[in-house]
């Protein structure tokens, strides 16, 4: 599985995403499941994938292929004039690689498919926020949902429906994931740390505040061993039912 | 979709459940999910149920004709020497349910299949909680898992491994149910209320307190209405961040 989280603020855009992939209990291993392009002072974006890892992996390096070369593969993430137009690409480049690793070759127990979250900000428009399907169709974050989740969704829903404020700052904002992804490595194995966080400041125009966050991190840990706590403390101040 | 969470307590069993059956967001019902045996002074069973309702109440059913005419018809619920036995009356029961719906007549798009909490106590043995697969076979509680969840079992799973605690009294524990239940009728359609709860003192050896839970219930509104302020308190208590 895999659990990441898009987040929309008035501040900008937080990410976070677990680097847990398995092919079964047996066979764990590690991988950043976060990429990012920049052009200074023009573009930010950043996508985040959940599913199967060779489709993943293959969109990403199709599109970063396409850059490469632009002159010969247009349209390209660094040259579309929009995020709406990125997205409309990397959906597009989702389907088709679903597409043909579905009719090729030996067929697989596990499907091909894979779910996205996309961000950032192409100059001359707002920050934007985006869920791609593997249908290669998406949505996009709007004040009524303002953050999305893919991967193991349940566990660590609660607590940011309820705490969310897109008038959060960063720090607070951070706190609120950390919180989500604790109840959520807790409950299933198959998402786990290190994570990797990335911040886009609106109308920065480059990438912000990253880093990852090992199991030994010291903001982790308080907020991990503080939250058993703290969530202890709140049921006890709920009133007693009477039967 | 449906929650039901069984609970094993020093002091004895605590059973509640949903009400809410649906064949489609446009077709929606309520129907009690718990069910009931009692000889009072030699045996008490409850069971909850999740799954195809057909399914479900075709078990409750053979079951309950069993009881009705035991000289011809052995095992019964009502004769069996032990939990246990019981438990595989049910199982079996289950089993061949599935198995014959799924033989004979239209294929459905949904399957037929049924998972069940199952508990009580029977004479001479100690109170005993139990989950039935479709498969007919089925888990007992332990002290490392304490309780048993069917269902919608994700968004309300977090609070019961944090705040469980053996020697909770009754009271206590309703509370921490109600808590589970509110996260996971807030995140889920198929979940509804009313509630139907059950508890089983240890040793009492006859159905104890009894309640169906409506939406406007006072207990209900104030552990719903102030879960929400306690978990913004307690994500308040936890130290701040340093990006």
């Amino acid at each position: 599985m895999t659990y990441c989280v898009g987040m929309q603020l008035r501040q900008g855009l937080v990410f976070l995403s677990d680097t847990r992939t398995n092919a079964g209990l047996d066979n764990i291993s590690s991988y950043c499941k976060m990429t990012t392009w920049e052009v200074p002072g023009d573009r930010v974006m950043m996508l985040m994938t959940a599913g199967n890892l060779a489709t993943t992996q293959a969109v990403v390096s199709l599109l970063e292929e396409r850059n490469l070369a632009p002159s010969d593969r247009d349209p390209t993430l660094l040259g579309v004039p929009s995020m709406f137009q990125a997205a409309r690409l990397i959906g597009q480049t989702l389907r088709d690689v679903i597409a043909e690793q579905a009719r090729t070759g030996p067929t697989a127990a596990s499907t091909f498919n894979a779910t996205m979250i996309f961000g950032g900000q192409v100059k001359g428009g707002p920050p934007r926020l985006y869920m791609i399907y593997p249908e290669g169709n998406f949505v996009e974050a709007q004040s009524d949902t303002p953050f999305f989740q893919i991967g193991e969704t349940k566990y660590g829903r609660p607590i940011l429906v309820r705490a969310y404020d897109p008038d959060m700052d960063f720090a607070r904002a951070v706190k609120l994931l950390m919180v989500s992804f604790d109840s959520t490595i807790r409950a299933n194995l198959s998402v786990g740390t290190p994570l990797d966080l990335r911040i886009y400041e609106a109308d920065s125009m480059k990438i912000g505040y990253s880093r990852r966050i090992e199991d030994t991190d010291a903001d982790w840990r308080a907020v991990s061993d503080g939250w058993s706590d703290a969530l202890r403390q709140a049921f006890d101040s709920l009133p007693d039912v009477t039967l």
